[in-house]
């Protein structure tokens, strides 16, 4: 029932929001569909302002009532009514909406998991969530940079399978030639951009960025502390933890990205350069399905790593609409567009990403300071 | 487990604090104790600086853990524990201390209804916590004024019972003679001024008190709800009700009952004139003993009613230090003697309050814009 | 033209304000009146709701125009028709309107070397405003405390000469025997409070306080500046100086006086004690008629030193009403009576109040976090 | 000297600024340059942490001092100096920091207007800035859309001439096929939005776009009016004036421009589609030389016109480094690339902005609900 700070929300409302879904715009619309409880439509409605009303976001952690109890049976509802519905007949907007809402439902996966590191964080005792995943990685290859030629490419998703509306128009762009690192910037090298005195050197950070850092205090990723006698650790799923160095480091905000970027003599890469060198990888990777919930230290042999799970990778893209963009029709229209202002693009999913979820072509977003997501950075540069 | 803003605290937080004051104040001086847990000394200290660290107040709704079970087990090894040092022999000092405990305990019986009431009320589906006492008080007397004289009174606590070092010590002060109205202020009366457009009408407030009208759009007590058609429901531990005019106005400021007395042409008592006219009084009323948890109509032929249950009663006196006041030694010496700033005395306790908790001489207090707490208004004037 | 924060006023807003009153309250009545620009009736309204609009205060600064020449043309345009007023026959509403207009302009003239101490402070090149006025005080006696007898006393203005409304009715108040000291609390005196640590021990201080000083990073009276070095200055109205250590320390908040007077193992004096001994005393002191703009140490060999002028004496009473206190009818009722809420009385008057302007009954009032007045400590005790 | 709010700076400061720009980036460097205070060097930097220190920027309001007429010596103190500076060789980088530097002045100059503008609509009296240019404009042509080829076009600045560092470098981009509309968003046009409820819903509106119009309680365009009859005027430099229904809107920020392009069922252009089509265009319009501060209706016959000047168009590409970006070395790589994050580009130009100052691959930039500067509306579409 944990609602640490407003942008997380409890696992119990995250339960009940992705079954709403289904109810909302699946089976409100049956004849023979009888609504578990009609409240519900308002006090699990997220932010579509054209189902209803929505309560405040940062108040769902009063939600004493309805219970868990309370919660499961409605899940038990509108699944046997999804049953019922899935035994018919369906059109084409039907399928496309539950497609949508397993989607939809497996984001919420995701961020039960964040919402619930930072809940565990955030109060004095810091339980664990899971059994420790100890890691044994003691060594890390040099980072590469794996170079890709420029010139006209298409990016954004086509074909029949599932994307969400904002992978959509498949279009050109014109890319000049660029690098990309071979692997995730580790904590080893986070640590000599720290040890460099990075986040007192305000030519280092955009302006925005030392505003926040100096404002907040920053001195390390989320979730890191040091001790009195100077040793870095970090809060886990698991516990408190001490850093492996060889690790991708994690929860750093774009501001943090594109600095530490910016000290490496580097930069971030655009979202259409992403996506166009990870269209030729496969997608593997260390993703929830692990159940580690953390990030690994990079290994195999592959020129190009870790680009699927891990870290979510921050770009220099902002979050805007492709060219051509047209949000799906009615509510469910909001789930996107709406969104497209002050926010980078993320590529690849995380250590708490369903394996199932994720595509080259997947549009991650989040605003420039958010930390508490499984966030990292892959260097990439201009080619000559 | 819900904290609806940060002047309440979750059940479950003050089950485990009233029993951290037992842990910290008596039981982890003795030899034998072993702390159920050591980190609690910190985790469920409320604000006593020379205990130790405490948690931010406004994080304690994250307290998932220790559980609701683990917070039963430390209430069973503290009681436990008390046990065995009750069977011993007691110094001065700590009798004092347990006493102090119980009445302490006490105080957050009462909080624990207030902050429900407004965890409930804050959620959308609004629980009732409590069975429907169904009111069926239907008129009330017209208020007179009782007259005292004026000249040295004495007031302050005296004698072997228990009292806060607050209420210490007795003292003499100079009264000029005064009235008291005979009952409190009803919801008739209370929706009499509301209907005279007192909410718009800066010539009636304290200048901070019209500040706080006008920022927060206060039209009304708190849980006070109208309907499009305009009648007015509030909401009680029992759910949502339509306003019984007969009943004590309840859930008002300090700058609404000072509005309110200002448009009566009358005023506030100071604490003294209250303390004064209800030494002679029965503490006899509507308390929490009678699990209504709502104030109830004047009823009787007494000439003053209600002094002592239904709601506290706001006096026109801020709450200082008495002449000669020496707070305790030690860690609870800071229990009331650090809050005398910005915070106006209450008096006479509420429907919320055990009876055994209450009497003449009891200082409660309150920041002037406090709304959640059972608090209400008696009228006061010069006689002349 | 300087607002260096909402609680301070520009100069001219100073200059055009107290002209204001003049016109609203006395002029705007009388036929033969024209008013200089009707539009000034709101722009330079501070706070009266019953005269009209007003502007929001953190605003003042924005008035370019009218500009200065204009507001000196609007004063002479007043001043010549309160000449003409002042030739005729004057009601006694209007002759106590015309005392309490120059009163009003008194304070205001206070205020001005107060909001340009403010100002001046607040911008890079810190510019003085007076000529250097050096202090040679090189000693200061040790302060002794002086007892005054307990029961009842009389307190507020009585007879014919021009008092505030809050100064009345006279009346008789109890008190317990008491002591204060002979002169101020020093600087030398401060800085060994500040150097037992004080702002680093919360024992010492108001829970209020305590927030105050942790969130604002309080270290040292306002005004004060530490070298890299160690050595403390300060900022006065003749610009950056040295401390002088037999100084009264000055522009400290009640919390700071609060915990300097629990430090020492005293406490304020209640503003009924401060007034008792004061009645006694000659009006006498170091005012801004001398235009020195800065406190001075203690001199001469009176038995208590220092009531009048110099500091305002922060006490420990709340801003109240005194028993059958009326305020005033109409719009000039709002004068005083509606800030009676979270503010404490200072006593005595300042190096900066025009001596004709202060006397033994004077209340004046400002919340406990405000430190841009010139305000220092004077210590009580208990005697028994 | 007025700060109406902190994005503003008073006229007075921007007169040192710009100043200080040549003696700290070109003076200070040469052995024969005294500094004319060499405080300013601190006092009157803005932003730049490798110069130094800098005061917080809603501080330049507080700046008494130095007085006007210091800041007149000053200037002419570093006028006299690069006078002698010019006449002797300059170094390629001198020349590139003084072309530098006259450009930075003339963006002062822009924001010289719109802050005097701010400030004179903050205070009550609302006074006029310039004479009253009435328009005589009484009728618009119906927008149309003007089709654009897509495939690789080149944008961003080539060439000898002067350009900031964020038009570099030119490079290629794919456009799908566009148009853009032949003039501005009128008044009218802005009206029947208004009039079409769009201030009260939500679904044409971006997320953020929608908390900021609820939360600042936006109903019109900044600087509008609505009399209690219904009348809508606005301020302008001129003073109060009726809307004139065929100018264009101006005063929106990006939420509202892109709002109105959804409502009117189209969108922003991308900063590069705009500059591929104004790049054939005559750099003309109505700049600030003509001294009327206000934009003109359209007029002409021109297939696209007001491509420069009157308001800047909002666009909707977010505002970030072109690949191959490149500060400039030192402390003037500040001035552009650290503000990458959380702006929008803006193109054209406005009638504050002088005509020399302008051209087809200028970048401006503001955060969405920025609404002071001189900022309007032109639609585009997707062409199929």
């Amino acid at each position: 029932m944990v609602q640490s700070m407003p942008d997380c929300s409890p696992a119990k409302w995250h339960a009940a929001h992705t079954t709403w879904f289904f109810e909302t715009f699946l089976l409100s619309g049956e004849p023979w569909y009888k609504p578990f409880d009609p409240r519900f439509r308002d006090v699990f409605n997220s932010y579509y302002k054209q189902v209803g009303e929505h309560p405040f976001r940062g108040d769902r952690g009063t939600f004493s009532h309805p219970t868990l109890a309370q919660v499961q049976a409605f899940r038990a509802h509108v699944d046997s009514s999804m049953e019922r519905l899935l035994s018919g007949e369906l059109t084409a907007e039907q399928s496309a909406l539950i497609e949508l809402g397993l989607n939809h439902e497996q984001q919420h996966q995701e961020l039960i998991l964040t919402d619930i590191k930072h809940a565990f964080w955030s109060q004095p005792l810091r339980p664990a969530y899971a059994p420790s995943a100890a890691s044994s990685q003691s060594s890390t290859e040099p980072a590469r940079f794996v170079s890709f030629e420029g010139g006209p490419h298409d990016i954004g998703h086509q074909g029949p399978d599932f994307s969400f509306d904002n992978e959509l128009p498949r279009h050109t762009v014109w890319l000049q030639p660029f690098a990309l690192a071979s692997r995730l910037v580790t904590n080893a090298e986070y640590l000599a951009f720290m040890n460099d005195d990075a986040y007192h050197r305000p030519e280092l950070w955009l302006s925005d960025g030392w505003d926040t850092v100096t404002r907040l205090g920053w001195k390390a990723p989320h979730y890191w502390e040091q001790s009195p006698s100077g040793e870095w650790t970090y809060f886990t799923l698991s516990g408190q933890r001490a850093i492996n160095l060889h690790e991708p480091v994690c929860h750093v905000s774009y501001y943090e990205a594109d600095a530490f970027a910016r000290w490496s003599g580097a930069r971030l890469a655009t979202e259409a350069e992403w996506e166009h060198a990870a269209a030729s990888q496969p997608v593997e990777g260390n993703f929830a399905d692990a159940r580690r919930f953390h990030p690994h230290a990079a290994s195999g042999d592959a020129p190009i790593r870790q680009m699927f799970g891990d870290v979510w990778e921050w770009t220099g893209s902002a979050y805007l609409a492709y060219p051509g963009f047209r949000p799906a029709a009615g509510a469910v229209g909001e789930y996107n567009g709406k969104f497209m202002c002050n926010q980078f693009v993320l590529r690849g999913g995380s250590c708490a990403t369903p394996r199932s979820h994720i595509r080259a072509t997947y549009r991650n977003f989040f605003p420039p300071h958010a930390r508490w997501q499984f966030t990292g950075v892959r260097l990439a540069k201009d080619e000559r």
